[in-house]
């Protein structure tokens, strides 16, 4: 059976587009990958929601594959956006042939709030290509509620179960069944919003697309050495900006600036039919972004 | 530009699939197209939500698409079930490649509540194809949600529009502000439980996948010969299977199996996650099948 | 324990309104409520969701009831619109007052998807009472998703229940299994929309506020004497007008108005912010109610 | 016509419940209110959603509002629960006979999409009761959508307007709208979750129910003296606990039990059917507490 993954902090990769055709920036990908690897992130997924995998074509999904593949050395999760077995197996397999032996699990969402279906639509999955499968509970995008006691079922009948990705709100009760009654590890996501609480609940990490990931690796080592006061110490400087990026609907399109502004993407577009950014907002990402501790503005 | 969809009936092909795998029986397809050609369908949709087309493959995509192609003559709407631009162009690749000039059009989803964001797409897909672009309004699969006054501004701006599908309920009020408005045809859909009052609200017809197309056709056929009250005498005796077909949920394998029980396909499954059919409602299908006019049982 | 709901056609009664001011037009309820005693209906149910309660005062639904408890005779079912129990017991102290003994259930609305809230806050409402209990699960307007085997759960906890109004689509699959595990009896409603599955499937009859009733009284009727087909025959001339009147959001208005155009209310205006009538769809209306057997139009 | 709300934070006060019964528990109310107005409030909001008022009887809401006007002698805003104009009168005359002249403002809901029925609805409960309107657009308690800009309409076309409550997510770009198109002001609620990024685009403050009101205090007085990074300052030892208590659902429940931990009510039940307390999540809201500066905790 594969692997478990790691406990720690996956960024979960944006994909840079440039100029008003929106066409997918390797150079900027291949930069945020690489500061991904160089600031200690334990593992990175790609073409996770984030990553608007939804609105690629095959053939860009392949040059984003590639281009993180070449960049860096960490483990890697790709994220699926099918919700039926088939197409989640083409999919599949393009990630297979380029990432190979680097793929830490395949993330793949829960499908159904039956955890029968949702258990032998993983271990499809698995027999196909013989994944290791995040699990992610993501009804935001998904559409499908599962009760936890219901994931907790499904996940416990799919032994290629590497992690699970809880992202249906309130997730910290949720996590602290899961990890009480799983031998998986549970990411939290949302943007490391519930970072704090999660880690409280059991969580092993987080696993998302926050612009400030170094504010996750800190969290999570603070965490680790010092418990849950110095975690939250670390964290506070980190959380106005994450609640901010956290916004409903305009997100992704936040987050993407604050990365800009960095210096680690050349432009911050997303691609429609994700909301732009919205002026009114820009100024105060910039009092966020200056408020940060030094080396991460 | 492209021309107009025909008014009448288009009727959307279900994937019939067989065995436990589930895979995609060609000869059923070949079958249930040969039967739509036979009763007078305008033309054929295919690839759209009935058709399963988000729980297919891409070979089998051009498998269905090939069988359909070769069994008939009929023009083709073919859908696709992408949200943005990039894997949409994808899939219409694909369609063109394989329907070539017997397309009619391809069916395209509202992809925002904003209309100069759901044209620009729809200008863009055109624009990389050629093809004619049949607006589908269908909230319950694209979760966006248009008021009537933006998608008339959106498909005013869309100069290959060749026809509105309209399946946001209630459609009878939005279909007459869209036919007052628009210029190009607008057609129902939602298993044809509204169609009487599409008509009358100024509809073209309707495309949809209700187990009896026939009555569809009655219906349509009586309301330009006769107005309404003979469309409503021809489509009385279909509108209680129409009814029971449009249940929330369960209505597709509600009409697989409809569609089995006149020999058309040989199983009638559908692709996890969809749900199977209920066995407590099998025997009140039954009665409504043996209540049907007597060819069309 | 309370008597068990008789089986049989159950009216919704609206609340008409007149003028601008929208006032209660009480001669009108009661020519409404009379009618319904005329045509042979079970019993009346008052302050439903379509009697507007919602937005009536206080005092106007105490006028709402004096006023048809002194026009009929009929078995009377009173609904409250609160989902705690303190609000609901106020509600239903009002109706003690006024119904007294004519009280055949008190309905009450799925308060929350956990059988043991549902059941201890319905056995709060019978404690306090006296009341029979009619269990509504109806999440349009409660925004209550409740499983139906947990729904099976509460109602077994809940010795005053006297039915079960099944409004939570798909009916027919729930109240197959309503109907198969509990002793009280099921009634369909949503508009009568699926009264033959339902029957079909076991249920008691219809609570619902059709303007026609007499169409459904038929159809129950025919279903006893006759089984499905002469239900069928009886509901078909029904039909379209009960899927005509079923619209979301503008099924009240529309409903209003037919019930106005048959002479048994002087206005057919809808309280804020209810949607009111599109006036495009009144043609088709007419051409509905033109359609009916002679008697009922 | 009535004046604005003063700028500030407006506490929304829970209603403490006891024992099994849960009955309204009049010490605690008081000592609540008596500690909001001894930190400084600007005014106090009662019977809001966070007051649990669609849970309590007419008596106990009188019961409520009677022993706040004798606790304080703080402006109120009072809450009323329903979206049509008839029981809203009911609730705002119970209102207007218990605080008389100390209602700083009747709080409504957006009741329509329409800015029209929206204004008919806010100048009938003005224009029967005298009192200032707090205009409050909660979608997740209302259910209704409103856009940004009808929201604008709609206001504008209430004089008797004396705030607004932004609580439609993400609310920053929606307050900085309003706040540049009307002349009332604007407050944000939701926990104060947004609070910084909701001064930052024009808000007058906060009108929540966080359970470290002293928080949010510091937050706007920082704001005022010293600006975005002074109120950040402030705020950000609060902050893990406001996303903590912000939790769907639960909110409701960590906030009364934090409530209750610092002495202020005797016990922190809720009453059905709002989620209980998750005992899960107890150790962890400890934590945050006893992070806490001192004299809050």
């Amino acid at each position: 059976m594969p692997e478990k993954l790691t406990p720690g902090v996956w960024g979960v990769v944006a994909t840079p587009f440039l100029g008003s055709a929106l066409e997918v920036d390797e150079p900027s990908l291949v930069r945020l990958a690489e500061h991904y690897e160089r600031i200690g992130t334990t593992g990175l997924t790609v073409l996770g929601v984030f990553g608007e995998a939804a609105r690629l074509s095959v053939e860009e999904r392949r040059t984003v594959l590639e281009a993180v593949v070449d960049a860096v050395g960490l483990p890697l999760v790709v994220g699926v956006t099918g919700l039926a077995t088939a197409p989640v197996l083409d999919e599949a397999r393009l990630v297979h042939e380029v990432v190979g032996d680097r793929l830490a699990g395949l993330m793949v969402q829960v499908n159904s709030p039956d955890p029968q279906v949702v258990a032998a639509h993983l271990n499809a999955v698995h027999d196909a290509t013989g994944a290791g499968i995040v699990v992610q509970d993501y009804p935001d995008t998904s559409r499908v509620v599962i009760r936890t006691a219901d994931l907790v079922r499904a996940v416990r009948a799919v032994p290629s179960a590497v992690a699970v990705k809880a992202e249906a709100p309130p997730t910290p009760a949720a996590i602290a069944r899961l990890t009480a009654e799983l031998d998986v590890p549970v990411f939290g996501g949302l943007g490391g919003l519930g970072l704090l609480d999660e880690l409280a609940a059991g969580a092993a990490g987080a696993m998302t697309g926050f612009s400030r990931p170094e504010g996750l690796i800190a969290c999570v080592q603070a965490w680790r050495s010092g418990g849950h006061d110095a975690a939250r110490d670390a964290y506070l400087p980190y959380l106005p900006l994450a609640n901010f990026e956290a916004q409903a609907g305009i997100g992704l399109a936040l987050r993407k600036e604050a990365i800009r502004r960095r210096g680690l993407i050349m432009e911050s577009g997303v691609r429609p039919p994700a909301a732009r950014l919205p002026e009114a907002l820009v100024p105060q990402l910039a009092r966020h972004l200056a408020a940060l501790p030094g080396e991460v503005r």
